[in-house]
């Protein structure tokens, strides 16, 4: 029935040893290769360069927490009920990485691969601003969001954009696609005069396609980033709760909710 | 309805910035920490000292993969039937990380921080051979398994278990819990006769209380490294898909599952 | 490697035909039996009398919605970010069904089973009495909450407790683990003059004893009950929102998150 | 900041009552409706009609098991790692509900209420047939896959299309939806002398546009009765585990695995 072995390239166990992308874990990486290096390794197989380690770790920062977002909020409200299963809060904070937040990063990485496969390493203004055009015009054909820009909180520019342009250029992942998504923005204030500059998901949807990886990496990257931004979620939520305030707060908001008069 | 005030001390957003811990993401720690470090400041809300730095990635990268583990299948599986929603199958693969496998570092740095609460910070042999033996039988009264040891494949060993130690002594991890933990394998075998080696969620687990962190961080650090194994197997899923052979492979097992003749 | 034959006795597929417990689906199944007939039929391989039918009926009508529950809100933080995967908002909202909500039927259910295993069908008081206490005692010295009394909102008592009874009466499901329960609120009251009515959970676990179901049960069909409400939830939340609201509200109770001015 | 009243339509409580849709939960809903009348209320709010109800019966018979499908397999080798939380499996097993399994109901009655919107209530066949050409050049438009058509394993047809089609047209749901739906199976063998039978998925998304329904409810009913067999998966998996057969019998196709000799 199975023509193609099942197995897969990632690793495998003995008695004796853990093999990952053919290095002993043990004797080759535990204890040689930090979380990052140990990460891009069993994902590609090879161990990343320096510049490499660098930007994924800027991206996994960007990612890590702000606050009580609906991720970090949909993780207490689970744990206030399953306190036993931390994994299943960790879980719910990250199911919400979407096409809408945190996941985005990857439908925006997609949105530029694609509209820029064609363009040319060091494209000049002329051609950027047509690729751009047409990207606003292929995302409205397709009844799609435009990925990238416009915040609704950071309405004068998202703080992390600056700087994770210049890290950017400092490792060199300042490419086509960050030219590209630049355009966008641009195109988007000459044509119809909206201000809406990149977000932080426009910028690591950039860098994920001048690193030259694939957009799926983009999303993986920020749940592995939220992931330990949850962690910090529970442990504050372990010893000062705030779970059953949220869920007080939102039913005052409706009065028909009476609470008892203890 | 609420007297204490609903808020976190993690971090909140303003159109301006971003401030996690108190401190400015974009000009204080974007570009200036590593992921490490921005987790565990975003727990701990302080930057790590190198040897903790160093043993949390040592930590991570034993979690982070060994293969076709139920962790990476399930997450596997649903990727198959959800390729839009890689959110969706990183939390099916990690919703698994409960009291048997991966989470169960949690369970054991319970075990062992309870049961050393009392242990002075260097015991003696005495001492410990005793707390050991009292640490089994509190476990049996509860019916509760004995956490950190055995292990159904490495049998004569983990290999993760000494390069573990040799890093929690290089670093200065290596204290009473741990030795808890090693005496728990030798009451075993002196006592039973049953030769139940130390495993890697025992060595986590004893590392997790010899830093002096909350159980909850063990299993936290299980599942931030274990994300980014998922990462992998979903890459190679996506380019290289082994789940619909798993499912084919298993219905194949029952007779009955006649697959169509085409 | 495996004497055990690897299979499911639930169903099995060919070409032609789906089997399901050994009948045909649908020459059998689909348009004769309706969905809780066929999921006890599925989970038990017999098809349900007509008193179980109508007791695990009345046990999902319990379980499918309050309002704005933490599930609720789970689901509806997690579709704000995913629209597009609706299943993932179910997922998170039934996560939270652990050991303090919801998935609390479970433990209740066990800590009843367990603690009425040497019970007569028909205890006198005095047995009862001492069986409570001793169930009690049981909880305290395991350091476990007693399950199924108390409630935050229903101070004077438990809507739906007495109707509960009252149908459980009627269909032949009211016996000694019934009357264990509440003979649990009993003694607080006299022992400890507290007062602390049965709630909805207790109901539902001492009815899934009385009913002679394994304790998983009672979490299995409020999952299912309340998967039905988190479809109502999504469904309003798709054509008007909540989520959004629900988040900015929680971000206005700590005064250092500045909205931008527009 | 909030003009709108954050409140749900669906539900509230007091600690007297506990208020669903209007209605009192325990003097009017618990004892009065059966589940799928409840769940039906729940989400539109009115008490569906007896033919609605059946139809609903019908797709969550429909949806409730077939057996080791992905959704049962993540499910149990969940509960393996974590079998104090079946919430946590009964999720992973619902995560993969997305666009190639079990969700694709909602995919497939987007694309036919879509395609359907300026159809006459009774078209004529050149009318469906040009209507069918256009949804299927739509889809290749979109580079999207066509919903409905197609079986892996039921090649020669999708033994529950005709019994659905028979229950649809004795309660009242064979309409427009089912009519195109059966023509873009006819269109594919016309010009493309392509056979593709209706499958199941085809003929609940067919079911809920001739219902009236919103798409979304189309995958909400596949996750309820789902939901149930999964119940049945995880009762069987606490009495016969076969999850730790998977997988060793899934690690045992890659010769690399030693399992250790005993």
């Amino acid at each position: 029935m199975q023509d193609k072995p099942l197995k897969t390239e990632i690793g495998y166990t003995t008695p004796e040893a853990i093999t990952v992308r053919g290095k002993n874990l043990t004797d080759d990486l535990l204890g040689k290769l930090d979380f990052v290096e140990m990460m891009l390794f069993t994902i590609f197989g090879k161990i990343p360069n320096d510049n490499e380690k660098k930007m994924v770790n800027h991206i996994l920062v960007t990612a890590c927490d702000h606050g009580l977002t609906p991720s970090a909020m949909s993780a207490r409200l689970t744990y206030l009920g399953a306190p036993e299963a931390p994994q299943a809060a960790i879980a719910a904070g990250l199911l919400g990485a979407g096409s809408v937040f945190l996941g985005t990063t990857q439908n925006c990485a997609q949105m530029l691969a694609s509209a820029a496969k064609d363009l040319p390493d060091a494209p000049d203004r002329d051609t950027l601003m047509q690729c751009a055009r047409q990207l606003i015009q292929t995302s409205r054909d397709k009844n799609q969001a435009i990925y990238g820009i416009g915040h609704p909180i950071h309405i004068n520019g998202d703080p992390r954009v600056p700087v994770l342009e210049q890290l950017s250029k400092e490792l060199g992942y300042y490419g086509k696609h960050w030219q590209l998504m630049q355009t966008v923005q641009e195109v988007f204030f000459l044509d119809r005069n909206k201000k809406l500059p990149i977000n932080a998901v426009g910028a690591v949807g950039a860098i994920i396609c001048d690193m030259g990886l694939d957009p799926m990496i983009a999303r993986g990257l920020m749940l592995v980033g939220r992931a330990g931004g949850l962690v910090a979620h529970l442990y504050e939520e372990k010893h000062n709760s705030i779970g059953q305030q949220i869920w007080d707060l939102v039913l005052a908001q409706d009065k028909r909710n009476i609470a008892p008069s203890r």
